[in-house]
């Protein structure tokens, strides 16, 4: 079956320069420069004319992996991104656009990925800038923890955790700090920031036929973001065994690839690779997490959660870990304009829970219980009986009921039944006032309200 | 083939709180009422404990939707967000805790979609909220334009324009307007917005099967945030062409659901479903803003993109447009530290394209056309046939070299020989000195460098 991807695009030549021109259209901040199809450069609108007073920090790579690296362009990141086609490296022409359209007399770092492409395209571009005067330095990421070294020739694959390498030297340049300190500032972040990724599917490239290399009940384990085949394919785990799994990985004593031993500090950021919801990140964040700071002895100071890098509409996840430091945590935390950096994760965390306030009235009696059962009626035997045989229907109806909700509604109907039904079954023996049918009717209701929500809930 | 949706979670029954918790790690901000399961509340952690000294405004629903709505939670935007499990309202009991959590003297703004489910649930824990001696409003949302009037006795459905009403509450709130004229502002926002979504793929519950309602080719228009079917079935359009059936819907002047006309002023928001890449929604506000600015005179004054409130792990998008005035655009540009809120979209937008940098040396001359073409030698005759031969091989390959690639790489090789082989029979005709053939293969060079980009550029 050979089918194309499913995407919302036109033409699939054209999806990169279109990204660019719909991301210029959201962010005012941001400009492009006007050199489409070959030139696909995204800068900061108050940074160009070579009237820069700081140090330009210019990322870029093949495209595919949006938001990155175009939309962490802005005060306190990136001040120019370069995009190549989809998963190829931009050509050296385009990368000397960005370069001369944002550099002033302070300089400009190249923060590229560990791919040979990029290398060479970003190598002969930082060589032509020098020729025309222009002070240049380049740090390469290469955070995969996927595979053993040695990686042969080609070494570690650059993955999500060039983002914070993004971070740490476009605050360092917003510091005002000098060439040379905001490169050393980049590679020391670079050498302590470690990357691994799960895929629930393959991602398929605009205008070609998706593949069908992953199983319906597989996963992919230690993938690179280009659609490359990962480490190992293995059945569908919990999140929590593939967090598990990840994080060992990374910090395995067996590659050393982190510089992070029990007692040090880290930060965390889960990345999803394109086609994953909001939802199954907060969910890995909230297993890696104390999975970090219990079994690790790591202590966790910031957590970003979200799309970072990805690998078009690739579902799944990658996990990076970086050793934090006073100095890392100060430029993680310095403010920024650039649109894909996450709010609200800086600052130290309050304790999560916070108690549920207590009713004002004293007539609220909801999660009261029965003191001492009285002996039943046989009436109040009756109505156990009948309430019994109701809910033990209502929960053997559950899939039933689900799958005909989702005929006509959202599918859930079966499973807030039986909700209702397990809560009434529990409450009846300690709460409800069984000889007093009237009272018991109240009591329902007021089990079917705490539990069920829904629809059914309120009209219960 | 009755396969479970493939989903990185744990037990189908936990997503909702476990969710919570990862939210939580990731935003300090942020706090979860220690009520779980039934009490899914989170609330901003500076405004708990009946002190908080301004308006507090509620929102919340089903599950399912998120960053929405929790994600929004924040100074500026909302104070908590009630959740219920995946697409069921929240039961009344939640929704009290929330307000007596949040709800100083000032009183509290409940903001809900327009379900059955949370009319009653939400109102009824108003009404008792109220008997509790504290101040309610509360402003519904049904922004769905998707089907003609009348929608019956449901009303219109409450979709992601429920965001920009957030939004425009919260700031008033935050600047300390009063609970009467926050919920007028709420109700003028929620009277002036309009929302459409097109889907590519149905939501799958956690733990249940996927449907396969919608055919590999296929796409539905119209559809509702829960899995509902959609309003139409149609065949895969290019982006280009679906949002101007969206805009077209939303804009109709038949239902007149919009109190937009040629000349008025609005704000644009381009949706995410829960698995559609930053790259496709993207490329529909490329398409949008223009379609808005030219075919219907609507001034666009700010565009929101991104993944604001889904269904599950559905691909596909919404458009919502909402009129601004001076006081809308005031309220949705105020800072707010919700984290779902994107930032960088406020402000007017500059020109979109900055030019080229013209190269600073004299001698690059890579973009030279030769003024007159010399008569070719016949050493130049053959060296044009065998580049032409050469171009036209590589152009053919295309399909099977991309395939070979992609059982190694990233499956993009025939496409870019394919780009740099058609550059060469182009500019082999007005920019190669052909009877020079090192001089030539130099040319070569520059146009490979030119639009080639990747590896294989590089390296030729």
């Amino acid at each position: 079956m050979a089918l194309q991807g499913k995407k919302l695009i036109n033409n699939p030549d054209d999806v990169v320069t279109e990204f660019i021109e719909g991301l210029v259209e959201t962010y005012p901040g941001l400009q492009y420069l006007d050199g489409f199809p070959e030139i696909k450069v995204v800068l900061r609108a108050d940074a160009v004319g070579g009237a820069y007073d700081k140090v330009a920090v210019i990322s870029g790579g093949g495209s595919g992996h949006e938001p990155a690296h175009a939309g962490f362009v802005g005060p306190g990141m990136l001040t120019a991104a370069v995009s190549g086609d989809v998963f190829a490296s931009p050509p050296v022409d385009s990368i000397l656009a960005a370069i001369r359209a944002v550099t002033g007399t302070m300089g400009c770092l190249l923060i590229i990925k560990n791919y040979t492409g990029d290398r060479l395209n970003f190598g002969l571009a930082a060589e032509q800038a020098k020729s025309e005067g222009y002070k240049i330095e380049m740090v390469i990421v290469g955070d995969d923890c996927a595979l053993p070294p040695p990686r042969g020739i080609a070494g570690r694959r650059g993955l999500a955790g060039t983002i914070l390498v993004h971070k740490v030297a476009g605050a360092a340049a917003d510091a005002g700090l000098s060439l040379a300190d905001v490169a050393a500032e980049a590679k020391h972040a670079s050498e302590a920031v470690g990357t691994m990724g799960v895929a629930l599917s393959v991602c398929t490239l605009p205008g070609q036929v998706t593949s069908d290399r992953l199983g319906p009940e597989q996963i992919e384990l230690g993938l690179g973001i280009h659609g490359e085949p990962g480490a190992a394919v293995v059945e569908l785990q919990t999140v929590d065994v593939v967090v598990e799994h990840v994080l060992k990985q990374i910090l395995s004593q067996e590659t050393q690839y982190l510089p992070i031993t029990r007692g040090s500090n880290a930060v965390l950021l889960i990345n999803g690779l394109g086609a994953t919801p909001v939802m199954e990140l907060m969910i890995a964040a909230r297993k890696a997490v104390p999975e970090l700071q219990l079994e690790y002895g790591i202590a966790v100071d910031r957590v970003y959660t979200g799309t970072f890098m990805t690998s078009l509409d690739m579902a799944g996840l990658s996990i990076t870990i970086m050793r934090s430091d006073e100095n890392i945590l100060q430029r993680l935390d310095a403010p920024t304009k650039a649109p894909a950096w996450p709010v609200g994760s800086e600052g130290n965390r309050p304790p999560a829970k916070f108690p549920v306030p207590v009713p004002p009235s004293p007539s609220m009696k909801d999660d009261e219980i029965l003191s001492e059962r009285q002996e039943l009626s046989k009436q109040g035997c009756m109505l156990e009986a009948a309430i019994e045989a109701a809910a033990k229907e209502l929960i053997d109806l559950k899939d039933n009921l689900n799958d005909w909700d989702s005929k006509v509604g959202d599918g859930d109907c079966g499973t807030t039944m039986y909700r209702g039904a397990t809560a009434i079954l529990e409450d009846m023996k300690t709460r409800y006032h069984m000889n007093d049918a009237a009272g018991t009717v109240n009591e329902i209701g007021s089990t079917i309200r705490k539990v069920m929500g829904g629809t059914s809930g309120i009209l219960g």
